[in-house]
């Protein structure tokens, strides 16, 4: 989410995170620091919150809160799911809070999700401080590799897996090859041929450009479709976000009566609000033809 | 907006709105202070932001920057007039900026527009420090009232106009009265049968309760039919907004042809925009059959 500076008043109790390239800062108030710690990784913080539940902040930027997680967790999950024809294995790159494994093994085809973290602190902290998040740590379909997503990628089998799913943070720092067409080339070289690729993809309000650039590489390492999709996000800046998926079939269909019927419940996602983040704003379409 | 509160650190230089339920804040880096004064019903802020261009506070809530007006304007205008079959004539309550009078008038169908705002001072402020949106004030078929518009529609005539936008501030202060089944019972009588209301009804994620609230009013002023429309405002409380239309005729159904094939520029609004706008979060779809 390329931010800056981080303002703690500890007086105040509000925990501020400030944007730089749109010099806009969000706050929410807090109740108390409940953790922090340095991992070989990231400088992690975990507080209480008045009216969001628990807030997770990893160097200085927000990840989630108890409140309004469910947003993402189930855009990241449900549309790249309910677009393959029939997924069975899943790889999760990034995702250490675990609300992303959650929702993919809501999806009862599912044979077997391999979540790659690379700190397994933030597993542990979620463990703690969101335990409904990992309620699905314990499913025998799910395995946990704490080690680097970039190297995985580039050692794992060719054609071996159906979705890869990547649940990172911003490309900035540690994150930073995770948006790159090589990262990018070895996922389409890990992924079977109908195999779907999704990742975050920053607020198309404010980071078009990560957007614009993301798309490039991925067409750079022959995905030969993109589609991004939009979504409320309150707590990230601009509180609109995106996911942009990659692949090489239509990425616009989906199987909608098995949305429709899905057999597991969600807070946000539902078979209409999958067609609904499939819709591209005037000035975002716009901004893509001018590439 | 239900905030209260407003933290203006001269010395940082930043304009921040404090959400008072959900205790959260939003903030703007400011260049200067370009305007403030107390009208006969309101304090009027205007500062030049490092961002979002011009910034405009009433009462110590953000009520629009030059930057992303355009979701609001866009969404309480086009969808609702590509709803009606064929709108010639339009009110609209509140909406002193101009912005949505603008987005009206790009309707070439239209043949009369009459915009009763409560405060001239907001008008005068907008032509001066946003006239972008003040663009169409001298179109012929624009008339302005600087009255109360809740006396305006308990006098007006019955079945006199097709389609009326309450573009107002939030259900606190003068708003209030703008939210309540009387104010829908005169707009109802002053519609033409198949006549159409919409009002920006505030964050469905802080504010679910006072959506609900408006609903049910909407029915009991014998409105049959209402429809909420979600859409992306980062400077508002949580990001994401709504509309909520009512009326007698399909409200899902609108002029999907003449949306797609429209003559004028939008930034957001576009036909696939409108149709997901009408798609209904899971969370918002419960709390309303709980109702």
């Amino acid at each position: 989410m390329l931010r800056d500076q981080v303002m703690t008043d500890a007086s105040r109790r509000w925990f501020t995170e400030h944007e730089r390239f749109m010099h806009s800062a969000f706050a929410l108030q807090t109740k108390e620091k409940l953790h922090e710690e340095q991992s070989p990784f990231q400088h992690i913080e975990i507080y209480a919150t008045e009216s969001f539940g628990n807030l997770m902040v990893i160097d200085g930027c927000i990840m989630l809160t108890s409140k309004d997680n469910f947003f993402y967790h189930e855009m990241i999950s449900h549309p790249v799911l309910f677009t393959h024809r029939a997924p069975k294995s899943v790889w999760i790159i990034g995702g250490g809070d675990c609300g992303t494994l959650r929702e993919v093994l809501k999806h009862s085809g599912v044979e077997q999700v391999l979540q790659i973290e690379i700190d397994e602190r933030v597993t542990r902290l979620a463990e703690r401080y969101f335990p409904e998040l990992c309620q699905a740590n314990d499913d025998p379909r799910a395995e946990m590799q704490f080690i680097d997503g970039i190297a995985w990628a580039a050692d794992a089998p060719a054609d071996s897996v159906d979705i890869i799913i990547v649940d990172s943070t911003d490309p900035i720092g540690p994150a930073k090859g995770l948006f790159g067409a090589d990262f990018y080339r070895d996922c389409r070289r890990c992924l079977r041929e109908d195999g779907l690729f999704i990742q975050q993809s920053e607020s198309p309000l404010f980071h078009l450009g990560i957007i614009a650039n993301m798309r490039r590489a991925m067409r750079e390492a022959r995905f030969v479709r993109q589609q991004t999709l939009f979504f409320p996000q309150c707590v990230y800046p601009s509180g609109w976000w995106s996911v942009t998926m990659a692949g090489n079939v239509p990425l616009h269909a989906f199987r909608r009566d098995d949305a429709a019927g899905k057999a597991f419940a969600t807070s946000y996602y539902n078979h209409e609000i999958h067609s609904a983040a499939l819709a591209q704003p005037e000035f975002f379409k716009q901004a893509l033809a001018a590439e």
